[in-house]
């Protein structure tokens, strides 16, 4: 048995390589490579995903699968070697459900699809998107009917971000929170706005990024085992072990979106920079879902990065590389600042208050993109009139509505939710932290992030893939996904600020 | 058998798309990779190459091959058709000659190898990469006799890089030239030196860079098509149709390596862009030879970016990026100080004059080497010598002298004559080209590079990997690579920038 677990280890090792090769050469698409490669990396991509499709869906590995599954029962069900085996199995009958050529196709689909949306987004033009929209939304509903029957068919779509999950409970969970959000929304817009025109002022490029670099170290992030990239649209990647990369961008006359955005991508590069070498080159080696992922970027960002204990500590370095933006606005009001609520028309700048908004306006569009009672050429109006209802603004075009994000014409649908989830989930986890360690904030304000870090590893990190998202966060928590802790945080947080 | 056709061009397609990977992931950790990477990048770089080879030797190629002979005897022989065929067909008895397990062998090798020689060239200390170039120059042995019988034992390691050339014809065409070179570095050495102290200034990296995009862009390079990298060792690489990178290094204290890299790579490039998209993901997507390639890249580095029409045109305007450091500096001063004649220990740092002596010297080791009438261990005497017998000079100590390139480390063998064969080539072609257009350094001198492009496009470029390099050489000039046009070049420009 040792022998056939050695074998199938080493299949899924090849797989690995070849996966990693593909975001590499997406990862490079991004950053580097010129618009006129698009159409090779195209080739180049569904190349190497149909060669790994095929690796990994081989008759051999459900037949070294099958074989193994007796030894497994033996041994401890949580085990890495146990648990490799059962996401294995799970993985092998969602892959071996689809065709090689299918496969190839959202490949190559999604390299054209996404040049087109950078032009699209770049004229504000959503007629150069929409063809590739509708392609996208094709391959997904073609998708979707290989894993009929399902309960919703928006199920096998979000079944690949988040393991486990089904449609009707992320529609629960957000239906409990949208009027209490959408609540306290409304109080803050009858409140006196707070001042953050100090945010907007020209801020070199070279500092700000000097300052998050120092900012990253500080978090605990690893530059001999990651790098820093710039890309138009900010993610973190990773490239195999030892290669986990950060990716940003910088706006010079806008404070927030660098340094936050640094912040974000290093709570997702945390996450993978933790996990154990043993994990490496297996399907373990990555985040339990995009959810729980989420949970670490946004706990970075925000618990940490909008926290007053935080730049209590390092305000006075901010304001000695800024010293002219920042030197005459106190600490507290730039701690106001960078919380400011306010209705607004793109995600990734959204505040805490009004984010989950954005997503769950895209959840709706895009089950109704996959159910058919929405079709693509009707995106942008179905967006603008659902940005009027929850947040009462409409986008002056298309590039600041619609065309924001890149995930469609990369292919992803069922992705946006996990956003949201991630919020969720990283107040049940600071809870958890704060009822056992009640200093965390002590610990923070004084420069101290180690032992933050110390505990996701140990609870969340180290696990890898081992476990569902649910299944982890009842495990950690000791309740499921819930937004109750999420809700308690913003009416805290925004009632102090907003003094409702 | 037009569907034979098509299917073997399919599994060629796929092969160049997994080199076209490897190219990327090679790339990458040059210019953007953690050193934590590097375990995982081995890994994914084995399993591509592995799956390539396998692809590309697998009995299907073959036989498809044979099937396909009978075929394209029927069809015009300089068909890319007829080409493609051949050229694989090279290829494939190339490749399939060598067991699976030599392959993996050289691989191991050179890993150690080149941390060996690492270690080595740091400490100036030959003894430490000695055993392991006694290991590499055993497995090319291994790997010569492979191929028996042979005319010459470095045959084989030569036709990887000058397909179908010969050691003898080699050691013709460098015997022919080497007196009459050694002459003029003789001659020159006997009159006053050129000024070339304003070259070795502060630089600033930004305007240096924005300086060379303004030339590179001259020259003809299509910035849609490809885009510039910084890494330790300049090079061109070509990540598929459409994505012809240049990348480059800056030092800000000299003046020479970045713009002279920026248009020796651009050269190269260019070649690269020239070709058409009926070549891509062929075989025939690439250059003749090394030789050729080089021919390229010292044609713009040289007979366009030392010349004096060249910077007759663009010399104000570097002037206007260096006031403070060139604004007293007449532009004969400027080309006579960019073509300083000086022996030299380094040769990526050696002027027109006396390069093609370091090749020349490497080429007679190396032969040595293969045929046994020298041992690894002597190697440093044997450098120095010669060092002393062409240039007049002896290193200071092995790191500048026998343990200075990267070449041997790598286990590459029969590569560095295609440096000199370049230069050689470049001025064969340029003579063709001043025959035909005899106002081609007007048009320089006039900033027009149009036409140089154009001339170089319709009659080198765009065949691609089509012809051998002598046969292309021959079809293009009229007769076989040759030294003669290369000293009538050197002799009249150092002739008249030294009064000899």
């Amino acid at each position: 048995m040792e022998e056939k677990y050695t074998e199938l280890k080493a299949i899924l090792a090849e797989v690995d390589d070849l996966q990693k090769a593909s975001s590499i050469l997406s990862w490079d698409q991004q950053a580097n490579m010129p618009s006129g490669g698009a159409e090779a990396r195209g080739y180049q991509l569904a190349t190497i995903s149909s060669i790994a499709h095929e690796k990994f869906t081989a008759e051999k590995v459900g037949k070294l699968i099958e074989d193994l599954e007796p030894w497994a029962a033996e041994l401890d069900p949580d085990s890495n070697d146990v648990r490799l085996l059962k996401v294995t199995k799970r993985d092998y009958e969602r892959s071996t459900r689809v065709p090689a050529a299918m496969v190839a196709e959202q490949a190559q689909l999604s390299a054209v699809a996404h040049e087109a949306w950078v032009e699209a987004r770049q004229k504000a033009d959503f007629s150069i998107f929409q063809p590739y929209l509708e392609k996208i939304v094709d391959w997904n509903r073609r998708y979707a009917a290989l894993f009929a029957p399902y309960d919703h068919v928006y199920d096998p779509m979000l079944d690949v971000f988040e393991p486990g999950m089904k449609t009707v409970e992320v529609q629960a969970i957000f239906s409990a929170i949208r009027p209490k959000q959408a609540e306290l929304i409304h109080a803050i817009a009858e409140k006196p706005q707070v001042e953050d025109a100090f945010l907007h002022q020209h801020f070199d490029k070279a500092k700000q990024m000097a300052f998050g670099r120092e900012i990253v170290t500080a978090l605990g992030y690893d530059w001999n085992r990651g790098a820093e990239g710039l890309v138009p649209h900010p993610f973190m990647t990773n490239l195999g072990f030892g290669d986990i990369r950060i990716n940003n961008r910088v706006d010079e006359e806008f404070f927030n979106p660098y340094l936050f955005g640094a912040m974000h991508e290093t709570g997702h590069a945390l996450y993978e920079q933790s996990m154990g070498k043993e994990l490496a080159r297996t399907p373990l080696f990555g985040g339990a879902s995009l959810g729980l992922h989420e949970s670490q970027s946004r706990m970075y960002e925000n618990l940490v990065g909008r926290s007053k204990p935080f730049w209590e500590h390092y305000y006075p370095r901010l304001q000695e590389y800024f010293a002219s933006q920042l030197g005459n606005v106190s600490v507290d009001e730039f701690y106001k600042g960078i919380n400011k609520v306010e209705p607004s028309f793109i995600r990734v700048e959204a505040d805490e208050a009004t984010y989950n908004m954005h997503i769950m306006l895209r959840l709706e569009l895009e089950i109704a993109l996959m159910d058919g009672s929405l079709e693509a050429k009707d995106v942008p109006e179905a967006w603008n009139s659902r940005m009027e209802e929850y947040l009462g603004i409409t986008p002056p075009d298309d590039a600041e509505g619609c065309l924001q994000d890149v995930h469609w014409s990369m292919g992803l649908l069922g992705y946006f939710s996990t956003y949201a989830l991630g919020n969720l989930i990283s107040l049940q986890l600071w809870e958890k932290i704060e009822a056992e360690n009640p200093n965390i904030y002590d610990q923070i304000g004084a420069g101290n992030l180690a032992p933050l870090l110390a505990w996701l590893k140990e609870n969340v990190h180290k696990h890898g893939a081992k476990f569902e998202p649910q299944e982890l966060v009842q495990m950690v928590t000791g309740s499921k996904i819930d937004g109750g802790p999420y809700l308690a945080y913003l009416n805290k947080k925004f009632g102090q600020i907003y003094n409702l």
